[in-house]
């Protein structure tokens, strides 16, 4: 079974909009099993739309088509289709009937135009998640098929789950359950991984199920996705379980999430846990530790504030570091320390280090200091880091996370 | 003259990474005056890159490949465009001193299949710049002509600002100039700014030189783009400055910034014009407002520092608020001039109120009251704001740093 995306519309040739649509959808796409071995983008325009369509079909089984389903006479999917299918529109009058729903729920007066959203063209179908006011469509052609699906990412993607997965598994006659369970890590490289988990990645390339994929995710560490295939729900997670357990006997605690978990999330809870509260005294990252912390929500549980000293006075005056170098690990432990004291947490840490673009205190660029205050005691860490300023104040923030969290889990 | 852009990489297919290089350069392309019309991607696979090749250069007179130069087997650019072409690859001496040379800068062992990425197909040449270890190549095919980059963002935009787009422009018979200027606004929606600036629109409709456009940068505010093309240098920037003035005569004091300015730039930059200096209080923002402004190198000159005083007591204890609500317009009043005090700053700006996911205070989530002081006179502001948590804390951050934008551009 193989299926190809299409994204429409001009502003995505113009760069002024990124398609990221049609990247999750291979994502989907690959875990259900199901081919893609091309995607496209097109502008707003019929005779390009049918072009990339007959092409699309000539060496797939299906195509999704991605934007262009709005009311404006730019929006132009459907009369693409309705012509490589050489069928008419014909107005929906049930479609008609939802649209107008849609807009008194909003309590919005609907424009006419509107209502060309309820043209399908005949021998389709439509979509039976609708959340949005775009109709999304199901155009069977023999034994092939084109999805279109509005470019609202929520609303494409409610579509995908909801009929379009389902519907090509069907077609793949597939009955396979097929999930997957992601590993955050932090600490190792790609290769490290690699490296360390050569041994499994063997045993599965043996057996092809489950499979391991590593997956980058910028600054904030590295991804190890399981994935499994399985007759059923319990067989599936069966097998996720046991080969997450021996991926992380392998690469033991480097793994600190699963899934949606964040470094932050996975702080504050093991906190929360152990029922203390933390404060935070920031040089050179400036509010962004506290800034990630706060951005989960519930973290008024364990979170109590934090000192930005940014000026050196402000060190001195407020949390009783030394006159003195501020970029030393002494001025760390006052700070973490002093921070401690004046908010009046059960644990402190604190950062501080050159940033850059110029050297300070005659350190170089990425020299950073942080600390960490659990009751009496204080640890601080020398770290050289790599990167430009918003890489060196990203990385000293989720490295200094993670030295609590292995601290916690060690205590 | 039109031109095509092919990412490839099979894990741009399975979602593993977002391909956004296509994007940029359908930018570049738009502003060079060369038309776009399809953009694909496709896997690591010698003969789909081939198919994919015949039919864009069926169509278009130039196709510009982006990613599978590297050193692994994976890596089959070179191959397919010689497949394509009926050459033989050939290994370029200089190339392999040119190799050799990177690695040696950077004190690293060169692995033996890294001589692969000197072997260009005949007739083909390499691009002049090389700012990593992947040349890009430049094939000639009669009229037509296939480029191919490396997929590293940095160096893809090193060859195509260097020899690509101006080859391109070269091959269009093109002399003219083509520049923009993109300013970047605050506060209105994009069908207001279009009503707005609906006469220029007009007027520049009939001209088609300089051109307007709007862009969206998420939750940063709306771009207007103007791009003007000329014979010179001196003639095109002269129509942009026009342009930009009729625009700014229309837009007033909503266009906060241009190009690559910021709202925290532009305030540090106000804030250091009138040697004044700036303390934080935040509660709901909890570090975004600090970590923002610091995120700027050279915010020391003006940043004193913040107090995140997330817990209440903090907010009573150390900023001087009143025991009470503490989502009030009287809190957020005492945490600025409690902040100026306790940092001893010019100015301060302060923000409380409920980001959610619950109410707080029975206030519903998205009331937020933020302050401004500035010497003895203190200002207050409430806001009703939509969205999610992370979008109520973002608004809340540049809707503040506008306030105090406007006021001291008023003073």
């Amino acid at each position: 079974m193989r299926c190809e995306v299409i994204a429409i519309g001009t502003e995505l040739l113009l760069g002024q909009s990124v398609d990221t649509n049609s990247s999750w959808i291979g994502e989907q796409l690959a875990l259900a099993g199901i081919d893609c071995h091309y995607q496209a983008k097109v502008g707003d325009n019929i005779q390009r739309i049918v072009d990339l369509l007959t092409l699309a079909l000539d060496r797939s089984d299906a195509v999704i088509l991605c934007g262009g389903l709005g009311p404006t006479q730019d929006d132009v999917t459907r009369e693409a289709i309705a012509q490589y299918m050489g069928a008419t529109l014909k107005r929906d009058p049930a479609l008609v009937d939802r649209i107008r729903e849609r807009f008194a729920a909003r309590a919005r007066e609907m424009p006419d135009n509107n209502l060309r959203q309820a043209d399908v063209p005949v021998g389709a179908s439509s979509i039976a998640e609708m959340p949005g006011t775009a109709p999304g469509l199901i155009c069977p052609i023999g034994g092939r098929v084109i999805y279109a699906v509005p470019g609202v990412p929520s609303e494409m993607r409610t579509m995908l789950e909801g009929s379009i997965l389902p519907d090509l598994k069907r077609r793949a006659g597939s009955e396979a359950v097929i999930r997957s369970r992601t590993l955050r890590t932090w600490g190792q490289s790609e290769s490290g991984l690699a490296e360390m988990l050569a041994g499994r990645i063997e045993a599965l390339d043996r057996t092809g199920n489950p499979t391991l994929a590593f997956l980058a995710s910028g600054i904030e560490g590295l991804k190890v996705r399981i994935t499994a295939k399985g007759a059923d729900s319990a067989q599936v997670d069966a097998l996720i379980a046991e080969e997450e357990r021996l991926v992380r006997d392998v690469l033991g605690d480097i793994v600190f999430g699963v899934d949606e978990q964040t470094m932050e999330s996975v702080v504050l809870d093991l906190l929360r846990q152990r029922r203390l509260t933390l404060a935070v005294a920031e040089s050179l990252t400036g509010g962004l530790l506290a800034s990630r912390l706060t951005d989960i929500a519930g973290a008024s549980d364990v979170f109590r504030g934090a000192l930005v000293a940014y000026a050196s006075d402000v060190k001195h005056q407020h949390l009783g570091v030394a006159e003195g170098p501020v970029v030393s690990e002494a001025a760390a432990a006052q700070m973490a320390r002093g921070v401690r004291d004046l908010l009046g947490a059960d644990v402190a840490l604190a950062t501080t280090g050159v940033a850059g673009p110029s050297p300070q205190e005659d350190q170089p660029v990425g020299t950073v200091y942080v600390a960490m205050a659990l009751g009496a005691q204080v640890e601080t860490r020398l770290l050289h880091l790599g990167g430009n300023r918003r890489q060196i104040r990203q990385f000293t923030v989720i490295g200094l996370l993670n030295l609590l969290r292995r601290r916690l889990l060690a205590a």
